[in-house]
C-alpha cells in the first residue's frame, strides 16, 4: 500500500512522498524503511527511520524525511491501517486430520490439524478453525471468525461474524448452579441453555463463557473480553463493553452497552451495570446491586469520588486521634 | 416420562392429568407442550404453556391447565427430575483416532477423537473421555464420569465415580513450591505426590488442581468447584464443599466438609477452614489462619457482623471529624 | 545413588552407612526403605523409616538408625538431590501422529501424539513436546525444555533452555489493547510483537503470556510463574522473580529482578516494581506507580507497616467515637 493510498483510506492529509510502498507497521523508534509508525499526541517525535508517520493535526512538519499523515487521532488511524497491511488472507486449507461429519456445513477457509466438528454444525466463509479446536453439535460460527488453537465450543453455541476467540477458551460449559437437598448434597440445576456471541466480539485466551441454565448467555456486538475471564450462566453483556483480564461475572448479571470493566473485578449474581458505567480493577459488585453510570471503585463498589474522600478520612484517623487526646487533656485541666 | 411417573419419582402429589408425556425441562415462561417447569417459592406464576408445573405446597391450583406437582422445594424437585428426562446414555463409541495402549484398561462408553491414554491407566464403565482429552500413566477414572474436551490428567491422578470435569481443566500439574539457594536461585521442591478426587465431584472449565508435593491433594465426595479455580499442592477439601469461580487455595490448606466459598477468594497456605464456614467472594484468608464456622467477609476475613460494624464506623469518620472540630471550637471559647 | 554419593553431591557430612542405595525421595513420616527424607529446621524428627535423612547441622544423631546427612538448609538439599534420583531421561520417541513440517528443525527427545509444529520452528535437544501441544510458525524452544500437554505457542514465540511450561498454558496470544473510535467502537491496536522467555523459567498450568504489541513481552531467567497467571503485552519481568497463582500484570509493566509477587495480585499498566520488592497476595498496584523495595500490602499497595498501623487505627474508631461522646457530654456539663 502506498503512502497516498493510506492517507486516502484514512481520509487524511499527506505531506511528503505519496509513492512510498508501506509493507508493515512498527514502533516509532524501531521502524525501518517501508514501515509506518505513529506519534502519540503530546509526545516528542525523537529519531525515527519510519518511511511514514501518522502525526497529530497541527504537528510541525519541519525537517522530517518521512511522509507525514495528519490525523486527529494518530493511534486510532494506526490501528485502522494496520490490518490493511497484513490482511494476507490465509490460504484455503483443510488439514486432512480434521474430523468433519457429512451433515455439518463447513465453509471455513482454514481448518487446522486435529480439529473436531460435531454433527449439524455450520462454520461460515473466511473463518479459521485452528489446530485442536473442538466444536460440538449444532454449533454456528459466522463468517471471517477466527477460533484459535485448542478452544472448545460445546453443543449449540452460536458465534457471529468477524469474531476472534483466543487459544484455550471454553464456551458453553455448564453453569455453576446447584440446589441443596435436605442431606446437604448438591444437585446441579439443569444447565441446558445456549450461548450467543454476536458479531465483532473478541475474547482472550483461557476464558470461560458458560451456557445459560434454561435461557441464554449473550455477549453483545463489538464487546472485547480479555484472558482468563469468567462469564457465568445467563449473563447478558451489551454492545461495545470492555472487560479486562481475570474478571468474573456471576449468573444472570446484566452489563449494558458501553461499559468498561477493569481486571480482577468480581460481580455477584443478578447485578445490573447500567450503560456507560466504568468499574475499576479489583472492584466488587454485590449480588442484586445496580451500578449507575459513572466511575466506580472498591469492594463493595462506590463512586470513585466517595471512595477517595473516604480513603482520605481513613488516612486522617491518626490525626483525629491526636486531636481527641489533646482535647481530653485540655478538658481535664 | 408421564406426569404421574414424575410425581411418583418425586414422591409428590399430582393434581391434574397424570398421563401427559413430558420430554424436557424448560423455563416457566418459555415452556411449551411436553415440557415441565417449576414455580419458585414466593414468585407469581404468570402465564405459562408448560404441560406440567412443579409448585410449592400450598399453591392454589385455581384455574391452571397444567398438571401440577406439589413439592416442598420445587427448584430441587425440578433439578432432580431433569437428568431423568435427558439421560439418553451416550452410544458406546470409541473414535479410531484415540491412542489407547494395550496395557491400559478402558471400559468407557465414549472415547472421542484424538484422545490419548497413558500406560497402566483404567477408565470405568459408562464414563466419557471427550475429544482431545490427555490422560497420563497409571491414572484411575471411575464409572459414569465425564471428562470434557481437552482436559489434561497428569500421571497417577485418581478420579472417582459420577464426576464431571469440564473442558480445559488440568489435574495433577506440579505444585508451585520452591526453595531458594544462597544465590537467590529457586529450585523446585519435589512435586511427586498424587491427586485424589472422590465420587460425585464436579469441576468447571480451565481450573487447575495441582498434585501433592510428597503427599496428596484431595477433593472430597460431592464437592463442586467452578471455572478457573486454583487448588494448590497438598490441599485437602472435604465433602459437599462449594467453591465459586476464580478462587485460589494455597498449599496444604484444609477446607472441611460443608463449607461454601465464594468467587475470587484467596487463601494462604496451611490455613484451616472449619466445617460449615461460609466465606464471601473476594475474601482473603491469611496463611496459617483458622476460620471457624459462620459467615466471613473481607481481607483479612472477619466475621460478617464485625465487618459490617467496622464498615459503618469507617463511613462515620466524617461525622466524627466534624464533632471533634465543633468540640475544639467550644473548648477554645 | 548411594548415601555417600548423595553426601558428596551436596558437599555435606554423612554420619552412618554410606553404602545404602537410595531410589527416591519421600515425606519424613511416610518414607520407607530405600528412600531419603529431610528434617526441617526447628521441627521434631519423630518416627521415620527413611533410609537416609537430611538433618540440620547441629542435629543430635542420637540413636537414629538412618544414615544422616548434615546440611545448613535440609529442605534445599532435599530439593537439589531429588531430580538426581528421578532423572531417568525420557526415551527418544516421536509419536507418528505428530505434524512436523520439513522446514522445521525438531531435535526434541519426545514428541507426543497430536502435536503440531509450524513452519520454520526449532526445538532443541532433550526437550519434550507433550501430547496435543500446538506450536506456531518460527517458534524457538531451547534444549531440555518440557512443554506439557495442550499448551499453545503462537507464531514467533521464543522459549529458552531448561524451562517447564505446564498444561494448557497459552503463550503469544494478542494483547488486549484497543483504540476507541468516534462511534464508541473498539479497534484492536496491532498486536504483532513477540514473547521471549529466558532460561530456567517455569510456568504453571492454564496461564497466559500475551505477545508484545509492537515490541516484546519478556520473562527473565530463573523466574517462576504459577497457574492461571495473566501477563499482558509488553510486560518485562526480571530474573528470579516469583509470581503466585491468579496474579495479573497489565501491559508494559516492569517487574525487576528478585521480586516476590503473591497470588491474586493485580497490577495496572506501566507500573514499575523495583528489584527486591515483595507484594502480598490480593494487593493492587495502580497504573504508572513505582513500588520500591520492601514489603507491600493492600489495594492500593502501601508498605506493610503502614498498612498494619492504619488497620489498627480503623479498628480503634469505635473507641475514638466513645471518647468523643464522653468529651461532648463533659463539655456540655
Amino acid at each position: 500500500m502506498k503512502t497516498q493510498e493510506i492517507a486516502d483510506f484514512l481520509s487524511a492529509e499527506l505531506v511528503g512522498d505519496g509513492n512510498i510502498e508501506i509493507s508493515s507497521v512498527a514502533d516509532l523508534h524501531k521502524a525501518a524503511a517501508g514501515q509506518i509508525a505513529f506519534l502519540e499526541k503530546g509526545k516528542e517525535i525523537g529519531d525515527s527511520d519510519a518511511a511514514c508517520i501518522i502525526v497529530p493535526i497541527g504537528f510541525d512538519p519541519g525537517a522530517h524525511d518521512a511522509a507525514l499523515i495528519f490525523s486527529a487521532n494518530p493511534k486510532l488511524a494506526f490501528a485502522l491501517i494496520a490490518p490493511k497491511l497484513f490482511s494476507k488472507e490465509s490460504p484455503r486449507f483443510w488439514h486432512d486430520t480434521s474430523h468433519i461429519p457429512t451433515n455439518s456445513e463447513i465453509r471455513a477457509n482454514f481448518v487446522g490439524a486435529f480439529v473436531v466438528v460435531g454433527e449439524g454444525s455450520l462454520v461460515g466463509e473466511g473463518s479459521e478453525l485452528n489446530d485442536g479446536v473442538k466444536i460440538g453439535k449444532n454449533v454456528r460460527v459466522g463468517t471471517s471468525t477466527v477460533i484459535h488453537s485448542n478452544c472448545v465450543l460445546y453443543d449449540g453455541v452460536s458465534i457471529g461474524n468477524n469474531c476472534v476467540i483466543h487459544a484455550g477458551t471454553v464456551i458453553g460449559a455448564a453453569g455453576f448452579g446447584y440446589v441443596k437437598d435436605g442431606n446437604g448434597e448438591y444437585h446441579i440445576f439443569p444447565q441446558i441453555g445456549i450461548v450467543v456471541i454476536e458479531d465483532n466480539v473478541e475474547i482472550g485466551a483461557n476464558s470461560c463463557i458458560d451456557r445459560g441454565a434454561l435461557g441464554e448467555t449473550r455477549i453483545g456486538e463489538g464487546t472485547k473480553i480479555d484472558n482468563l475471564v469468567q462469564i457465568a450462566q445467563n449473563v447478558r453483556i451489551g454492545k461495545r463493553v470492555v472487560i479486562a483480564a481475570q474478571t468474573g461475572i456471576s449468573g444472570s448479571t446484566v452489563i449494558e452497552d458501553d461499559c468498561v470493566i477493569g481486571g480482577q473485578v468480581g460481580m455477584g449474581d443478578h447485578a445490573l451495570v447500567k450503560s456507560g458505567a466504568i468499574i475499576g480493577s479489583q472492584a466488587g459488585v454485590l449480588p442484586g446491586k445496580t451500578v449507575r453510570p459513572g466511575v466506580w471503585w472498591g469492594t463493595p463498589v462506590q463512586p470513585l469520588d466517595e471512595y477517595k474522600r473516604q480513603n482520605a478520612h481513613v488516612k486522617g484517623i491518626e490525626r483525629l486521634k491526636n486531636q481527641v487526646k489533646e482535647l481530653t487533656k485540655r478538658t481535664e485541666e
